[in-house]
């Protein structure tokens, strides 16, 4: 470090306090979901409220914004450490936007939430969510408008950056309503060539949780996860946590349907690899995190929608299940696993759907969410509006809120803004796949051998190792010579569901 | 609270962030011991050290100086207030009399020694240790020495007063000389009466793990252990941590030998009921913590010691072990039970000991600590130092240091000056237990039918429920009817191992 960096590289420590802080706040999120007991609830919403409120102050004391002004006017920085000022620019406006008490707010309004919705979930009491789950949202109105200005958008918009930065509605709505305009018709399509297929042979209905779970880490192990620096283990809502060094990813096991935990390890270990190949001497800044939550459900949707759904992964997976649960028979042919996998059949929850109308699922939430950001649909008034939208977008519905507005933890957790990223993610996705292919024609006959080499090494060059040194779109420019495509998605979908490839 | 407490509350408010912080530390190191993949290690190491450091920041801030010294000129606060002021001034001094970058070198040098430990002590392997141990020795000299003025006693003594408040060694060398004195004369009588015994008879060499672990968790909830507010898992060295409202204990399982666990189990459960029996109006607050590591040391003796090696408990057990390993008889009767888990034997591992040659374990850890701290003794020179101790105080030498001196976490942890709090609790476990039997003539039958509500209800009384209220002799006087009385310990050993009580 040259004698000139001196305010650069006080920020960089400052930085590394708050990755570790936060890397605390991981496990400690990760241990409320796995392995914590009832009791300790409330005790864990006042750890997790005051270790973020001692991050949200790292960023906010005005020694930080003092000496982030003089590092941003040092010269002769490398375009990393740039690039690294440039997001820590971008968190402090993030923090410095929200008053403390309103961080410390949010946070023990979000954990008690989470806790209630673990119980009305399953008893299908929306009612009993109601108060904690508008409080939530209040807050969260308040924090969007408060960032709002700071960020030049509107309070949704400001939410939604948070996990997508830059991401704007006027970027995301032609998106959205290009898939709006194309599903309606290929959804259709879709459904009559299916139905002229076989249908799915049945696959049994008992295969043991040992079995699943050994099975699982044998999988991760296969796209590249390292077991030396994270765990699996089990939750109710799958998810991929932990700390830097330490990925920790979740599932839960059906005893009479091993498929949906399958592909939900897939996904997880997608964000994971994606975790443990953040740029190694980065790993405590901004500029080593991960890019953003689109391109972080790029990676997942990669593993589990691209890569394990593709013919030849399920040509290696179809010998490795019939040995896994001693069965065998045309039901256990990789042509069967492929009609089971990409099965479309329009359904209630979303972390079922199957890939054709999972943006449907997505593009209901993220019009909800922004009404009630916005003010326009009140908490009260939810689940009517989620039936009527569902109904509207996939002509079914819901016969009871669990498998309607209760679903998905993301509201009661403080995710809002979150939702989008799926779709963003899943069309990134389809376009660094395609990439990919491009690049190496190896990536595809790997997959056949159980070797994500190929696949995983061209991502790690072209996305992991790059942290955030990139915005998205630039990202996806660099890796794949031009920016967000819907086409490629929209080509993935016909290919694979029309074509049957 | 009256207006004139304003600097009171205030004071309160930083103290139930502090125990906030500590509570989250509580569960990441529970973590690293359980559940932590290995190559996590080093992120753990910061992310400890980094909370630490911002806990010593809420007790090190000028404001508090301020603050604390103003509450404490506050008038008619009620007993507990000022008993809470008291210990958080203790808590003051402690962390204003050492640097910042002490503490967090410290943490440093002590998690990473940890790790090393792990590796060495079953490579057998004291010189990979030594550098890293030798690091952790010098800063916790330089932190004794920090202390010593402000405490106004031996840099030796500094430490022992962060575990055990108020404790020094003109109160702890009577304790351990009588015992010193004690022990070579009586300790020939036990095994010259234990010879005239028929030998205890072998108990077989197949108990499953899962079998022991049902049966442990079992003995806790008999024992009053709150599942809701807690958790067992498996650690390589048993420890009771884990944070308020969420406590964690932790044993290791062989499964050719049930009884070491099992004892093991029952002693963190003596750990663990404490700490769930604290006042529940001042979790937060210092004066709600646990009065001190003898006292804590007193609580798991209590049920591991007296109550269960007690004969009417082990006749309560036999049936259940009987039931649980599908074994039967002579071996199985309690009587045969009474022998094993009384026999006397000199032996190499501490916390292998007997209850007669426990003592002298300390004794010898006690001296070697306390020179190292007082720079007479160079931790290269430790093992030699241990063998030639350990040989005059037993008559044998360890074959190797991993049953010399690698094998106790203590010195790697930077837990110097804990030892002596493991006699103290032996001494001061005998004397509650002889006040509880005499107030209730109830506890000891109820320990024959597995029935703990009279002990641990006298406990809760006496004890746990008073936290850090009075000192810990006053505690002892209040409980007892006198202050710490070597003669009930003396008298215990006399009546279980002469008299076969």
């Amino acid at each position: 470090m040259s004698p000139e960096h001196i305010a650069y590289t006080e920020v960089e420590r400052r930085f590394t306090r708050l990755a570790t802080v936060n890397d605390a706040l991981g496990i400690l999120d990760w241990d409320s979901q796995t392995m914590m007991p009832a009791g300790a609830a409330d005790g864990r919403t006042a750890q997790l409220a005051t270790l973020r409120v001692l991050a949200h102050e790292l960023l906010t004391d005005p020694w930080l914004a003092d000496r982030l002004a003089a590092a941003e006017a040092e010269p002769e920085l490398s375009v990393w450490q740039r690039a690294n000022l440039r997001e820590m620019r971008h968190a402090w406006v993030h923090a410095n936007a929200v008053p403390s008490e309103l961080v410390e707010a949010s946070s023990r309004a979000t954990s008690a939430c989470e806790m209630i919705w673990r119980t009305a979930r399953p008893a299908n009491d929306f009612g009993a969510l109601l108060p904690a789950l508008t409080e939530v949202l209040d807050l969260q109105r308040a924090i969007g408008a408060a960032k709002a200005p700071a960020l030049g958008c509107s309070p949704y918009e400001a939410l939604l950056d948070a996990y997508e930065p830059g991401a704007r509605a006027a970027a995301l709505d032609p998106l959205f309503d290009s898939l709006a305009a194309f599903l309606p018709d290929f959804l259709p399509r879709v459904l009559e060539r299916q139905a002229g297929l076989p249908a799915p042979r049945a696959l049994g209905r008992h295969f043991p949780v040992e079995a699943q779970r050994a099975l699982g880490e044998r999988l991760m192990r296969v796209v590249g996860f390292d077991f030396n620096r994270g765990r699996l283990d089990i939750s109710l809502h799958p998810f991929c946590g932990g700390a830097t060094n330490d990925v920790r990813l979740t599932t839960r096991y059906d005893d009479s349907d091993f498929t949906v935990s399958l592909m939900g390890v897939l996904h997880e270990t997608g964000h994971a690899v994606y975790e443990q190949g953040r740029p190694a001497a980065w790993l405590t800044q901004p500029v080593g995190a991960a890019r953003g939550m689109a391109i972080h459900e790029s990676q997942s949707l990669m593993i589990e929608m691209q890569a394990a759904r593709s013919r030849p992964f399920l040509e290696f997976l179809a010998p490795l299940l019939r040995q896994t649960f001693g069965h065998d028979g045309p039901a256990w042919q990789a042509d069967n696993l492929w009609r089971h996998y990409t099965r479309v059949e329009p359904g209630f929850i979303r972390v079922h759907a199957d890939e054709v109308t999972y943006p449907a699922h997505v593009i209901l939430r993220y019009r909800l969410e922004r009404a009630m950001i916005a003010g326009d649909l009140a908490p009260a008034d939810l689940p009517a509006a989620w039936n009527d939208g569902l109904r509207g977008l996939l002509g079914i519905t819901p016969p009871d809120d669990r498998q309607g507005c209760l679903q998905d933890i993301h509201w009661p957790s403080g995710g809002w803004g979150y939702f989008p990223t799926y779709t963003l993610g899943a069309a990134i996705a389809a376009q660094l796949f395609e990439a990919a292919c491009r690049a190496d024609p190896g990536v595809l006959p790997g997959l056949g051998r159980g070797d994500f080499v190929p696949l995983v090494g061209w991502l790690r060059t072209h996305v992991h190792a790059k942290g955030s040194l990139l915005a998205t779109n630039d990202l996806l420019t660099a890796a794949t010579g031009r920016p967000l495509d819907a086409a490629c998605y929209r080509r993935h979908l016909e290919r694979r569901y029309l074509d049957g490839d």
